[in-house]
């Protein structure tokens, strides 16, 4: 039987990353990963691939691997073990993480979490199973060497080359280097998320040092604000603040949450006991003392970070002779609500730097240098760029034809890469799925229901109510014209009293026979309100007209 | 009588920009802007100042003056001109562009348009005027130096220092050191658009190079997106085509007719007779001889880029060999947009360029070391930063202290800076406001519609209808449930019938005396529904239910 690499999701986007090898004999997942939704997706709160697709080869499913544990990784986690008993292997970190969302499913007590190494072998049915350790901005990450009948895979997983990692434990070039001379590699699959950007990613030293320059300068608080899971930079920040005389408080359930978590784990270790800092006692005024550790670095608009900024925090305000820092990615999408919380800092007298105009912040994903350096140590017969959106994904894929891979290709989701005999052939495409989750997560979001949302977001809709005599044809009540987010409610009684009058101008021109054929009559109302409608506004509401009869 | 100096629009955001200068015998307008809408505001076009807070002042209203074409100096002006009779001064090339927006309101007709040169000296009321020329990201930009009783008053518009300007027409930086030096300048109003950029912005020149240098190596055609009112740089994508023995194609409605504009004024001249190809022959397998010139570079849905993109253009297709230039910013806001083009284009075999990756843009506006520039030339005594977000202002403030200004003030939209005897007090605020404006822009979207829009798009709307009898208060017909946007549509009858089941016991519990109360049963319906949906998918549609009397 070949081996059959299919990518359910994170291949021609970012996030939602999980990828299927299967044998014939066993099948394997790596990652289970959710998506963020972008703004045309009204109302929903993330994305999960449909693993329904999985049915078919669920009898021979053995186990999920996890690379770390981002959202982006491990958010579909509890979607998939819903659906299928699989057992999950990842690093104790990794697991940590994905336990505080399985609690949020009630699924913590049921699913079957491994521990694994970031080294050393395993075997998972017919698949020899190394893992190996990357760099990342979340500890405890792993690429994984995957063998079977069908050769040598690699998957990098998400990384960057950091030569001198915050825990000590780089990237595993040396590891693969070897691996190559010694057992050529069919297949390369390699993060793309930073194929724009040119040169090297910076060490995640370098924000230390940075935080270091602003703690020991900065004459009163210093608020930083990052992402919960970035244990590394969370310890840099308290390492630093040591050494400039601040205790730390922490704000935010998920840093709070994060941090317990590492320092159980042994992920994290405080520079001395009494670094952490109540957070009620952040208030005080001897500024120079005091750092504060918060989310909140993306805008959100209940986060802690927009609450100390708008002055609603529990017990942080942000003051003037603050100093904040976003020590995080714009991402795409979020850039006015960051820009947002910037202003209201301003406004509320703090000094506020981020990654556009001061160094606070590095990437935890390879630019082109690395991904580079990865290819030559690799050095696959088939190339398959991972993990961005398709632009990224070519401009990878050129970058393997430059340094001479005799195969890259690009894969879309759901495209069925085979490989037998050392071959790779493209038998065509399964047929990849995702779930639009909204509120409790039960449901699916069609796409109907979105394009509704859409055209109710950009114009409204007016509902129209008229009761008709089942014997007459004569109207009992109404016709009522409501409307709801439609620009004539602007007092202008006027066009809701034209819409009546159009109502019953289209009901009087319909004859006796069609006034009894009520789809007959919705349908002509719904068009000359249409009309009436696109003609004063240049808009085409959502229209909904009930006529009934009694 | 004091001068009073009121930003209306454009201080503390990004575009709207309009100021108010009044001594009280005359008052002016410095441009009057638009603002394209954020996220927030659901089918809005745009915005425009809300221009009835000059009432006031309108009998001693004596002119608009321009600064130079773009949407967010003069988009407004047809708003302005509807309530208020002036006269628009502005370069030929301001006013060119500005009339093409007239015609679509019908307004080019009644409308007083002065044109005026880049430099000299003019008086309108009491005001003695004198334009002074800037580098622009459009041709023909101006600042204005006012003099009035209360002595000498600076506005860069929008600028940049570029040391090769493509006209040759530098920003007027000697020209304002010899003001400086006769005649003390009391307040300086500087454009803060890009004071987060260390450095000096590249010159514009700077694309013409790296334009030519892709026209001489792309194997293919090339296909350059831009703004249509960046007139030199179509110039320069002339020149360089032309060298490299390409024709251009020009595609967009806007971009076909600026040239023709820009050629009429003598703003552009053509490389050569027959540098433009008609469009209908950029099809053509003869890829290197041609060149396109597109709009399309936000990623706008229906523009020629896009369109091209997905194969649906008229007349031109992106296909493999193809290299397109997105010769332009990312505009914030947008990134996702054009994300999604950029894919397009690659998954139709074209090589993408853009500013990410490639040094095809560069800004119009001055950086840091420009702004500092400018500053230290002028060497005001008041300095108020305009153009742009808060974080904006606050930073440009600091350069400002930085530079030794003694007095450096930040002011947002609606502050009254008065200057009398030399010295400014800031004696309140002006009510301005703003009008967001939809379809055919004659209403007004009011902030509860967006409310409503908001709750639409993000949940939905459920509708009941009941109809009950005015005697007995029994059910004549219903409960009807609909919902649009909803996730319960999604083939769950359930819920809807979960609903009705919801309505029919509300009814039923309700006494008779209240069955009769229309408006009781009305919110008692409504409680039930939010109940009943927010507990089901812990979202809360807008529920509207209709209970009439027969």
């Amino acid at each position: 039987m070949p081996l059959r690499v299919v990518p359910l999701g994170g291949v021609g986007e970012i996030g939602l990353n999980s990828m299927l090898f299967d044998d014939g004999e066993s099948a394997l997942l790596i990652d289970a990963g959710l998506m963020f939704p972008d703004d045309t997706m009204l109302g929903v709160d993330y994305v999960v691939p449909d693993f329904g697709v999985l049915r078919e080869t669920a009898s021979r499913l053995k186990g999920l691997l996890l690379t770390h544990g981002h959202e982006d990784h491990i958010g579909a986690v509890s979607f998939l073990l819903k659906e299928f008993d699989v057992p999950v292997h990842g690093t104790p970190l990794t697991l940590g993480l994905l336990r505080h969302r399985l609690e949020e499913f009630g699924l913590d007590g049921a699913a079957r979490l491994v521990p694994i190494g970031r080294s050393g072998r395993f075997r998972i049915g017919s698949f020899d199973i190394e893992p190996f350790p990357v760099c990342h901005s979340i500890p405890d990450g792993v690429g994984y060497i995957l063998r079977c009948g069908e050769g040598v895979f690699v998957h990098t997983g998400d990384f960057k080359i950091d030569p001198r990692p915050p825990d000590g434990v780089p990237t595993a070039i040396p590891r693969l280097a070897r691996l190559a001379s010694e057992e050529p590699v069919t297949a390369l699959f390699s993060d793309s998320t930073n194929v724009e950007k040119e040169g090297h990613s910076l060490p995640e030293g370098f924000v230390e040092e940075a935080l270091s320059e602003i703690f020991a300068e900065a004459k009163g608080r210093v608020i930083v604000a990052m992402f919960s899971s970035n244990i590394h930079r969370i310890q840099g920040v308290l390492s630093a603040a040591s050494r400039h005389g601040r205790r730390v408080a922490l704000c935010g359930k998920s840093m709070v949450r994060n941090v317990a978590t590492a320092l159980e784990l042994g992920c994290m270790a405080l520079p001395r006991p009494d670094i952490l800092l109540p957070v009620e006692e952040a208030e005080t005024p001897a500024g120079r003392g005091i750092a504060v550790l918060t989310t909140g670095s993306q805008g959100e608009p209940r986060s802690a970070l927009t609450l100390m900024a708008l002055g609603e925090h529990k017990h942080v305000r942000v003051r003037e002779g603050d100093t904040v820092v976003l020590s995080s990615k714009f991402i795409p999408g979020n850039e006015r609500a960051i820009a947002s919380v910037i202003n209201h800092l301003y406004l509320a007298g703090a000094e506020v730097l981020h990654e556009k105009i001061s160094e606070v912040h590095v990437s935890g994903h390879a630019s082109r240098e690395e991904l580079q350096l990865m290819i030559d140590t690799v050095r696959p017969k088939y190339f398959i760029p991972v993990h961005g959106d398709p632009r990224f994904l070519y401009r990878h894929r050129n970058l393997a034809v430059e340094r001479g891979v005799p195969h890259p290709e690009v894969a879309l989701n759901g495209d069925i890469l085979e490989f037998s005999g050392g071959e790779l052939s493209r038998p065509g495409k399964l047929a990849v799925g995702r779930f639009f989750v909204d509120g409790k997560g039960v449901a699916d979001v069609e796409s109907f229901v979105l394009k509704d949302r859409y055209q109710l977001s950009q114009v409204g809709i007016v509902m129209v109510v008229l009761a008709l005599s089942s014997t007459t044809g004569e109207i009992l009540y109404g016709p009522d014209v409501m409307t709801r987010g439609v620009v004539t409610e602007n007092g202008s009684e006027a066009s809701v009293e034209e819409a009546r009058e159009i109502v019953l101008k289209t009901w009087e021109e319909s004859g006796v026979e069609s006034r009894k054929d009520l789809a007959e009559i919705q349908t002509e109302i719904r068009k000359a309100l249409r009309r009436y409608f696109n003609k004063r506004l240049e808009r085409k509401p959502v229209i909904l007209p009930v006529v009934m009869e009694l």
